[in-house]
């Protein structure tokens, strides 16, 4: 015998009305209603995530929801938005469990909280697949002020904030292949733990919205590998980026030291969920002291060059490298 | 030998890219952007659909992609808000194909089009599990106008919108029970098809939201079932619903003639995506002329009672009815 399963309503009533900012109206409407702020526009950003394909089943569930929140928040911070709030899809497994839920709600709940960005609402539903996960969250900017991709414009200097790469090769541990058995086995537990972490718990850069707004002229989140990402941010103008300039951290640079070849992983694999912008020269120094003064590291790592020109990629001796897939589809 | 699949840039930029509005930014970048006019609030709504649990998996992708989209519109009609564009999460089964999406994309479309709802952005997964979408709708009211549940106000009449059950009684249809053979045979092919159009593409009452806005105190849309959603709208006020008074189709009297259980079937199942509302009696003949001139007919089935008292359903034959579990659950 198992105990009977709540209703939609009593889960949402339970374990999400908790969550709610006034917006949300107590998850006891059909709709939520946010009033806009006079002269700002609503930035929109939606992203799905799929167990088993962006994240572990046997993740923790709290990290679940929070990865789910904050890869939307990293897209709001790149846009130079203040989050507002989101809304939840879930469509929950045969397996799932109310202990599962609960500490589910409980990490979405401490990041709404931390990231001030309250539940307006959502839907609850079953799924025969695996456990489903959609967030859309909204922010605010001045009106006509959302940093855009394809704005850069030649000479801009292009930054990325934190480091790069430690995603992609904590999922590579996660992952635990046996051609990776050698390197994994030689890290350190420490550093071992760093890269499943950030894997695990993306940190939205909303802190450097300041400094995004106040100088960047385009700006994006580095989700599906900086090398793709970096000509996604360029759209029709060149660049000239230095990769051997990249910002790794211990444990990445640990990593690579035994394993040459994860340095490739570290530049197209996905899930950094760090800024990668453009700022006018004139900007620039104005740019890192704000940045430095939200508690932000930002590395510049090349030059955007001109118009029509492609993106030139540096390794680490110097040489022109060619990535012919430089972008990790999660599709 | 099977072609490669595109990227999910590509899918993008040939199947959803078209139907972008202006602040889908050609769905080319992380987010979307919307001004909202000044003096009105937002509204927000967002419902999850699986295959296999709220639609079959055979049905056809264009009406897939309408019924996804107006469930939420449906929801935007009740709380008498204007469609301003909608957001897409997609997540594809591993047997998608390119038809099925071109398909897809079409329908969508068609309704992006006919409702004035642009698409404004969302995202493109892959799931080992069935096709799931989860669409967020946005709409706008007048500050402060948004319509709400559990505002109406003894005395109130209670109106629907429409006819009630039919989606009910097509989706019996659809399952083919072999306890309902004996009914679903008897019944003409034209009301066949009638129950099963109902239950596969809901008619959003956005036509409605004038009178609603105009005259209603409270509203929602009924998507799963009457009894249960009339519960929801009073909350903690009583009601008296004449059930024998409800607005059912040539098709639904005809089956319900033929099995007279399948009344139950009408006014607890779901998918009628109608409104429900309550309407002071001083506005009841504008609110009916209003709704009338929009082409939308409206039905009185009970009214309101008073703070505190239960809702009593009175069946066809003016009996008392109870319905402990008025409510069809799609979670």
């Amino acid at each position: 015998m198992t105990a009977p399963r709540p209703s939609e309503d009593a889960l949402i009533a339970r374990y999400f009305a908790p969550l709610a900012g006034p917006g949300g109206l107590g998850l006891a409407d059909d709709a939520a209603v946010l009033t806009p702020a006079r002269g700002e526009d609503i930035v929109l950003t939606k992203d799905a995530l799929v167990a088993g394909v962006h994240f572990f089943a046997d993740d923790p569930p709290g990290a679940v929801a929070q990865k789910a929140l904050r890869v939307n928040l990293s897209d709001l911070a790149a846009k130079g938005a203040l989050p507002l709030g989101f809304l939840l899809g879930l469509a929950l497994p045969p397996d799932w469990t109310e202990d599962w839920l609960a500490a589910f709600a409980q990490g979405l709940g401490d990041d709404a909280a931390r990231f001030a960005c309250p539940l307006l609402g959502g839907d609850t539903v079953r799924t025969p697949g695996p456990l489903t996960l959609s967030v859309t969250a909204l922010g605010s900017v001045p009106q006509g002020r959302m940093l855009r991709r394809e704005t850069a414009r030649p000479g801009d200097r292009l930054y990325v904030s934190g480091t790069i790469g430690d995603a992609a090769l904590g999922l590579r541990l996660r992952l635990g292949k046996a051609a990776d058995k050698g390197w994994v086995a030689s890290l350190g537990e420490g550093e071992r733990r760093h890269l499943v972490e950030r894997y695990l718990l993306p940190q939205p850069r909303l802190a450097l919205r300041d400094a995004l707004r106040a100088h960047a002229s385009a700006a994006m989140d580095i989700s599906d590998g900086l090398v793709g990402d970096c000509r996604k941010l360029l759209g029709g103008v060149g660049a000239c980026v230095d990769l051997a300039s990249l910002p790794l951290s211990p444990a990445a640079r640990a990593a690579i030291a035994l394993a040459s070849d994860l340095f490739d992983t570290a530049v197209t694999g996905g899930d950094d969920y760090e800024i990668l912008c453009a700022v006018p020269p004139a900007r620039a120094s104005a740019f890192e002291a704000t940045a430095e003064g939200a508690g932000v590291t930002v590395t510049n790592i090349g030059d955007v060059t001109q118009a029509g020109a492609a993106a030139l990629f540096l390794g680490l001796s110097g040489e022109a490298r060619d990535f012919p897939s430089g972008s990790f589809s999660h599709y």
